[in-house]
Parts: C-alpha cells; structure tokens; sequence
C-alpha cells in the first residue's frame, strides 16, 4: 500500500469559545484538541502529516510538535474555507502517492478504525467522504447505492433533500495527486466568498469519478465551537473510555466520577476507587489499586501496588511492585522500590527509595535551596523516621534509620543510626502557669 | 418609577423536610433558601424588603439580616394562609407607593429578570401574577387573552380548566396600596379555613380590574418541600451555574464535579478541574488556574495563580497574581503577595507572606497557644526551610532564610539566616542492634 | 412459622467479567456481591444458610464467613445447572421443615421485604416464585389467575407467551422437604445438559400442587454479568441509598456525589458535603457533620461533631461529642473523647485523647518502630504543640503541654511542660551569603 498522508486543518479562532486560547488547544481529557485528531491519523502511519495552522499559529505549532516533533506546518494567512485551508498543505505533499487524508483539528473523537475503513473504501471510489446519521443543519450525502451522488448543503437543500439523514462530516479520503487536481478547479462563488472543500466531490463526478461515503458513529463527528460542546465532547470521552476500561477488566467502581488522559493505560483487574484523576502518561499495572481521590499525571504503578486514597502523583513518579502510597503524600520524579512504604503525610522528590524501606509520616525530602534542586538517595530497608528532614543531596544506606523528628544533612552509612535532636526537658506545672499567663493576655487585649 | 417593596413569605416549618431546621434555611449553593429568593428580590432595589416569619423565626431572622441587615420582620404566629401572611407584611409598607412583590422563601431559583418583566408587566394590569407551563396539581391561568380573568384551584377546576397547561406559581406584583385594600376583603370560607393570597385576583377582577400573567420557565419556580426536591433544586442552579461559566469563557473540564455557591465570580479564561468545591464568597480571576480536589471558601485568587490540586483556601486566604497553592495545604486569613509559593503540606493562618516568598513543604504557622491567636508577618523574597514551625507573634525580614526543621520563636531581621535544630549525630551500627531489639521484644510479646 | 432455611447459589466463574477474582465477590457498595444476598436473606432470620460454591470455592467460603461465621457451604464440583446446585445443599438441610428460600449470589439487590412477600405467598402455594415486569430473553410467567400454570424459557416461548411481560427471576421459595422431593425428578434432557431449577414448577404442576408468583421492582432482580452491568448495580444501589438518606431527614448537598456502604448508617439531620465516600462499618450520628472530600472506613462520628474536608477515617476510629477534625488528617485506630480538636495535618494512630485536648498541626503519633505497634496516651485539656512526634509507647498527663517542634519520647506528668527543640540561632547577613554561594554553584553546572 502507498504511503498515506495526513492534512489537518487547525486554523480557525474558535470565537464561540469566548477564549484567549486558539481553539484547537482547548484541553479535552488532559491533551489538546488537535493532538486528538492527531493520534486518530496516527494509527494511519502516515508518511507525512501537516498542520494547517492560522489563529494563534506559532502555539499551535509548538503544541503539534510536543505530540510529534516531525510534522510540517503551513500557515493560512487568511481564512477563504476549508478548500483554500488544503490548498496550502498541497506544495508539502507535492511528489507523493497515496491517499491523502482531511482532518479537522476540532473534531477530536474520530476514531482509528473509522480511517481506516476510509482508506480501505478508496479501492473502490477515487473520492471517499466520511458521512455519520443525523439531523440539523449538516449537508446530505446524495447517495446513489453504493456511489455518493453529491453533498447537498443544507441551506440550498430541498425538503426532500433534507429529509435525508446521511450527513456530511468533512472527513475526506483522496488519491494525493487527484487531490491536488480537484482543488485547483475549486471556485469561491459562493455567498462567503469561499473555497469549500466538498466541492471537490461535484469536480470528480463532473469527470466521471466515483466518489464514496463511508459512516460512523455520530458521537465521532462532534466538532467543538463551544465550551459547552467541549464539555460535551468531554463527557462522551469519558463514557467511552470508562466503558472500555470496564470490558478491558478493570474495576470501576463509580466509572463516572473517574476522569482518564488520552494515553491512560489500565492492567486488567486493576482497582480505581470513586474520583480518581488521570493526567497524562499515566500507566497502570494489573493488580494495582488506586484508592479514592488521587491525582496522578506522568507515573507508573506496578503489580500489586496500592496508592491513595488522598494521594497524588506527578511526572516521573515510578512506584514498583507491592509499593504502598498512602494519604496526603505526593510523590514527584522519584523512584520507589518493590515493598517501598509511604504511608502518610509525606513529600518525596528527586528520589531513589531502595526496597521494603519504610518512609515515616511527615518526612520530606528537601530538595530545593531556593535556587537548585537535589536528589535525596535512600538504600533498602530503611528505616526513616516520622518527620524525617532529609536534605538534599544526601544518601542514607542500607539497612539504616533516622530518629524521628531529625533534619539530616550528612550521608548516613548503612546499618547505622541518624539522630538529630533536643532532649525533651520536661517542666513541671510548666504548662498550667503558661495557660494562665496566656488567659491573663486575652483578659488584658 | 415608584419604589418597590419586597414581601418574602418564609413562616413555613417544613415537615415533610423531616428536619429540625426551618425549612428556608436549609442551604441550596452554600447559601440558606431564603438568601436565594432575597437576592432575586434585591435586583429590583426594594426600598423595604420584609421577611414574614413563623416557624424558628428568631433562626429566620437572624439568617435574613446576614444577607441584608437592612431588612424588616414580622412574626406570623398563626399560620393562616398566604393571605394571612401577607397581611402581617402590610402595616410595615403603610405610606409606601409602588409596587409590592410577593415571593417565597422556598421557592429560591426565580431569576431577577423575570421579576424584573412582572414589574414592567404593571404598567398594563393592576395585580401580575408569575405563571409557568406546567402540568399537575397546581391551580391554573384562566386566560382572556392578556387578560387573566380568573384563577382557579386544581381541586376545584373542570376537566377543561385542568386542560390549561398555564399555571400559577403564587409569586405576585400588585399596586402596594391597592394590596392593602385587595387583602382587606380575602375571606376563610374554604375547607382549610385560611386566607388565600391568589383570591385577591378575583377581588380585583369584581372591581373591574385588569390582571395579567407573565410567564417564565417552570424550573424557576420550583418550591422546597422535600429533601429529594432540595437535592434537585440543587442540581437545577448547578446545571445553570456550570452552563453560565462555560458561556462566560470559563474552562470546566468536568463541569458535572464542580459546586458553586450563590455569589461565586470566575473570570474569563479561568481553569477549574475536577471536583472542586466553592463555598460563599469566592473569587477567581481570569487565567487563574484551580486544579482538581480543591475546596474554597471566603478567598480571592488573582489572575495567573495556580492552586491545588488538594488545596483549602478558607476565609480570609488572599492570593496575589501568580502566586502557587500546591497539594494539602490549607490557607486561612492571609494575604500571600505576588508570586509567593507554598507547594506542599502546609498551614498557614493569620499571616501576611511578601512576594516572592517560597515557603517550605511542611511549613506550619503556630497561630494559636490555646487561648489566643497570633499573626505571623513575612518579608518578601525569603525562604523558609521544610518542616520550619513559626511561633506566633513572630515576623521574619525580607531576603531572610529558615533552616529546615526550626521552629523560630523570635523575629528574624532581613537578609539573616536564622536556625534552630540539633547537630545530626550518626551512630555506626546502632540501627541494625535497635531492629534486634525491637524484633526480641516481638517475640516475647 | 418454621424455620426458614437459605440457599444461596454462588459457584459461577463469571468468565464474562474478564476478572480473576469470582464473580460474586468483586464489590459492590464495598461490599462482595455475595455479601448483598445474605444481607438480604439475613432479613428473615433463617435457621440455616447454605452457600452453594464452585469457582474460587476457597475464597467465596472465607468471604461468606466474614459475614457470618455461622453458615454452612458445600461444593458444586461441576457446574451442571441452578437446579443441581441446589441439590448439593440438600444433604444440609436434612430434617428441616418450613421454606427454603432460593437466592443467587450475584443477583444483590433484591429487598428484605420482597423475600418476606414470598414467604408469606407459600400459605397459598407450595411453591413461589419471584418475577418482575420486564422484556427481553427472560424466561416468562405463565400466570392461571392467581396461579403460577409454568415458566416457559425465552428460547421455547412461542410470540404470544414472550408478549407476557413478567419475568422469571429465578428466586424461589419452596417447603423444604417438598423441594428435595422435587429435586430428585428433575432431568438434563435439554440442550444444554443442565438442571434447571426452573423445571420444578412443571413438576408441582404435574402433582397437582398449587404454584403462585410474586412481583418485584425489576431493579432489585437485576443479576450481575459483566464490569458494565455491576456498575450499573453500584449506581442502582448509590440512587437507593441516596434517596432513602434523604427520606431519613439526611442533608446531602450533592447526593450523586455522595457513595454509600452496604451497612452505613447515618443520623437525621447529619450534613454531608459533596465527595464524601463511606467504606464499610461507619455509623454518623444526627447532626454530625462530614465536610466535601472525605473518606470514612469503620469508624464511628458522634453527635455535634465536625470532620473534614480532606479527612480520613480509618478503622477504630472512634469521635465523640462535638470533636473536630480538620483538613489533611488521618485517624486510626484511636479514640477521641468529647470536645476534641484535630485541625491540620496530623495523623493519629493506635491512641486515647482525652476531652477537650488540643492537637496542634502536623502531630504524628509515632506508633511504628519498624517492627511493634505501640500505643499514644494523652490526657484531658492537654495543649500538644504543632509539629509534637509522640514516639509510642508514651503518654501525656491532664492539663499538659507539648512545645511544638518538640519529640516526645518519654512520658508527661499532668501540668507539665514537654519541649525538646535546639534554641533558636540568627546569623546576620547569612541568608544573603548563602544565596549567593547556591548561584554561584548553579553557574558551574
């Protein structure tokens, strides 16, 4: 098979959204609306993949290529219409075959197979447009059995026309070298004064070329003008990706109030608890529970480990088998060992913790001066005590312990004992003279 | 335009509420029921506003005036019907012109415009009653085109009079002293033996009166009887709340986890996660970011800042531009100034932090002795070490610096360093004879 | 009346809820499935429980036991159909008269009271059966008046037989000693080769007993499959139990947010906020107050007291009167007697604090020393300072103080003051020299 390329339009403002943001950088399940479509095309393996960017060009831009460092990106400087959006990816597809594929960067929920079922329909038709049953205000795909006749917009449509529920979702599949073909015969004589790019299916039936429709779940189609349809949009990622959680083997048990990233990863009779939170790059071993109310972006959790509930999770936190994470802790670019125990209280970052060590509640690593940050290396089976201050750099052996309440500043060997604290001196009757005197103040205030 | 009276009928006790609470103060949005019909009324600017309380009318009362301190009351002993109720209202309106508005204490999700378009609608009609679409056992509209002839109760109307979808919510505007008048003529010749304030429609209509009806959507007028229909009145302002920020330009990535209260103001552009929580009294400025898990209260937060997720701001916490509110921690009655950050596991409560300033994970203000509390003053740009306990009354210069695990119990002048921990002592071996210890005295137990 | 006797079926893989745990024990409500039916069945006092195991029989047995030590189990060695599972239980229920009651292990919604409707139905019939007015490939009810005439199953129903609406649940209550009897007639000549239990009406039917049904809430039959149906079972269950709290005079601001265990209990006009999520064992009493974002196992919340938001429970813990605990903390395994305060931070394990203590921010009970459990002793109206380490064993005397900062290893008499910190050191100008020394480091590397 040829070589597929992807072209996705990203440049309209999106001034329904009422935002500073362009709209296709509006979050949707912890990553942008155009890496959805991007990820989409991906499973396409594409040879070549453009951006068409305008509103807000050099954010889009940078925000397409954290997704994927290799794309190109041309700028529509005006915005005549989706034809005229196509014709300025052409000059960077000039030379290749294959297919060409036509995403909107607002459209996130298309799915994989959908596209390739569009690609695979293109052995039959030169054209094939991507068209979902509805109503409203949509063009109708003007089906003639298995040949799409022609794409009727609504407003131009007659009532019989209208009547129709094929709907024209403005995914294409093209032959490249047609479709650059197709587009220099568009013209803007229409009310806007635009170059619209399903105009291209009366040019290749006006040459005898057979155009095609293939259709999908409406749900895939949505395209986001709105918050309110963002958060629409949200909801049904949500539903789709708790329900595909559920068949995979996971334990859900209140899928609706868990949120999941586009690249969320769960192991089959996995535990999530009520309110659990995935940002991005978030995986999850089978076996591993996740308590109620954690927050976990950027992390790994392995066979049999437990985190929560109350506990978050940021970039690089890489918790190994049989790890216990549990409240009000957070846990940042460490790594903890198998049997690790964290259970409370605690911040841990820019670590190594070595295995089955025991972390006491209320330890922090202190890992910032105020300028630099440090790493803080603690070695297996240790014990550190409760309100441990370990501060970075600093490293803490084998098979050693902290005393509780001690601020350590120098590297503990293995096996020994860190102490560092006052004797507690006890005074007494101490306290009734205090609270006295404290009462006497409030009399006087 | 006259001045307009508010009349707010607020005696009932609620049984079947099942509650030691008087019915209108049970909280909708954070704010008690009758807060709700109260600030519906203030957007007509009542010259005088009365509460008709009975059951728990010094708990009533008291609720009333925090809203508005400027409020009358008048205590309704017997509960003998609308008419009745209102009765009581009129010697505090004598001499007053202008309209009188009558509306509910459990009746909280009328909006101001309607209320506001009923007040226009006098200009026309001499009594206006609020109408909804609606079926079941309310009393309906009798209509003569844009008059209203009659009302007539559900119990008492033909099969054809309960045909008629138009029905009557109670809420009223009449001319104040034609009211006076209208309510001296309501008889108790029905079964229940009380006053009925719909009756005044007909009184007016014997006299030669117009009445007329205006219409609003039948989830404003919504009444409080059950627990069930609280948690769905509820729902019904969260609906609206969430659907108005997203059309204000506000970013919920899951709106249906996320509370506001009655006077909640977020700015365009503002990011609100998962499952946050704003009790009364909160503001959040454009591009301000509140991650998921947090739980608000009496705090404003400045555009730029970032807090959460698992944070508490409660009231009193002031959050300048680009400041960071990390994971548990809890601020109360501080001003944090710009760009101050307090990423983990903190409390900080009476003080005032200057800009700049980081303040260490695990960074307690010892605000209270037991009898008093005491604040805590922080210069700009200094750095407070992790875990550093900070004995109230105490300030802390500018450019200063904490050691980690001190508890600072003086003032410390700027540019010092000021610490307060015992030298670490490390003890070769002695961690690995202190688990044999431990593990003996296990098995002897 | 004789004693009834259960029979609940509980042997089947669940292949379908691609889980390696058994079916009937994957949660819901924190609760195994199983757990559900004998709750239910529980209700009507039976002599004798028997549960039918087959998959996971070790697991399902320990879990049944949990619940209730008292039950008998006996295996389904092969899975030959409902109606030979029953028969492995006959031998147990040798010489017992009065009802045996028929219950699936993963069917746990049915009502106490729809069971007792059953029992009270077998005055009329020797044999009752539990339908439901529902569609689809249930098998249907053949009713003769008030009489059951057979079940017919889905796939043998002719069009007008699967036009009836009510629908065989497979719940059944039968005379003990009649059932065995009609046991022993059953056959496998059928497709699948099974024992349908079913087949026992056809079979009164032939003897000329008299057969009769009894109709449920189609909710409460609802059998558990797949991860999707058991999350609609869990929502099925929340909605329950959310409306029953609400009819029991419980304030919920946001009931759908609100989860519920098999056995909590909670007092009338008891206030929980948004996100609060009840494990098993937790008992709240009226007018106590659980805040947003709270999470409660075994724990017991007296009258008067306040928790959250951003607490956690664990099991043993035990608030009375009028205590408060705040944000950020964690109670196990500790009492807390009248008047208690436990604002920030802390976590409380293996202790006793006495009446109207004090508990300042970030205190931890040391209660682990890397091997033993070790318990905390605080007294009434004891001051402890913040960030007080109570190295367990130890024990705080009545009226006493803890400096804060400070590490408690040995005991404090009543009226004493305990404090062990370094004193505090302030070195001019060292913050600044510091600084300078960290950037300079930074420079280099």
């Amino acid at each position: 098979m040829a070589a597929t390329s992807l072209i996705i339009l990203a440049a309209g403002m999106g001034s329904r959204m009422n935002s500073d943001l362009p709209k296709v950088l509006h979050p949707l399940a912890g990553a942008p609306l155009l890496h959805h479509a991007m990820q989409a095309g991906r499973a396409l393996q594409p040879e070549r993949t453009v951006i068409v960017t305008g509103h807000g060009a050099a954010e889009v831009e940078a925000a397409a290529r954290r997704f994927d460092p290799d794309i190109d990106t041309v700028l529509q400087a005006e915005q005549l219409g989706t034809g005229h959006a196509v014709q300025q990816a052409m000059p960077l597809l000039a030379g290749l075959t294959g297919d060409a594929v036509v995403l909107f960067g607002d459209t996130p929920l298309i799915q994989p197979d959908t596209l390739e079922r569009m690609r695979e329909a293109r052995a039959q038709h030169a054209v094939v447009v991507l068209g979902f049953e509805g109503a409203g205000r949509y063009g109708r795909l003007v089906m003639r059995g298995p040949e799409l006749d022609r794409i009727v917009e609504y407003k131009d449509a007659t009532d019989e026309e209208r009547s129709i529920s094929l709907c024209n979702s403005g995914v294409m599949c093209v032959d490249t070298s047609l479709l650059a073909d197709l587009l220099n015969e568009l013209r803007a004589d229409n009310a806007a004064g635009e170059y619209y790019l399903t105009d291209i299916v009366a040019i290749a039936r006006s040459r005898g070329l057979s155009c095609g429709a293939v259709i999908c779940d409406s749900r895939e189609t949505v395209g986001i003008n709105t918050r309110a349809e963002l958060a629409e949009a949200e909801a049904m990622f949500q539903a789709r990706a708790r329900a595909d959680a559920l068949e995979n083997g996971v334990t859900l048990t209140a899928p609706e109030t868990v949120f999941f990233a586009l690249d969320t990863v769960i192991g089959r009779d996995a535990i999530i608890g009520p309110s659990v939170v995935f940002g991005p790059g978030v995986t999850v071993e089978s076996g591993a529970e996740i308590r109620a109310f954690c927050h976990l972006e950027g992390c790994h959790i392995s066979r049999g480990a437990t985190v929560g509930p109350f506990a978050r999770l940021r970039p690089g936190a890489e918790l190994a088998e049989d790890v216990h994470v549990g409240n009000f802790v957070e846990i940042k670019n460490a790594v903890l060992d198998e049997g690790v125990k964290v259970g409370h209280l605690t911040y841990l970052g820019d670590a190594h913790i070595g295995e089955k060590t025991n972390i006491g509640a209320g330890t922090i690593t202190c890992n910032y001066d105020g300028v630099n940050k440090h790493r803080t290396e603690i070695g297996p089976r240790v014990f550190v005590g409760s309100n441990t201050m370990l501060v970075a750099p600093v490293s803490i052996g084998r098979d050693a312990m902290t005393g509780s309440g001690s601020v350590i500043t120098e590297d503990v060997p293995a096996e020994a004992l860190a102490i560092g604290r006052a004797r507690q001196v006890t005074k007494l009757g101490m306290a009734v003279r205090l609270m006295d005197l404290f009462m006497s103040k409030k009399k006087k205030a």
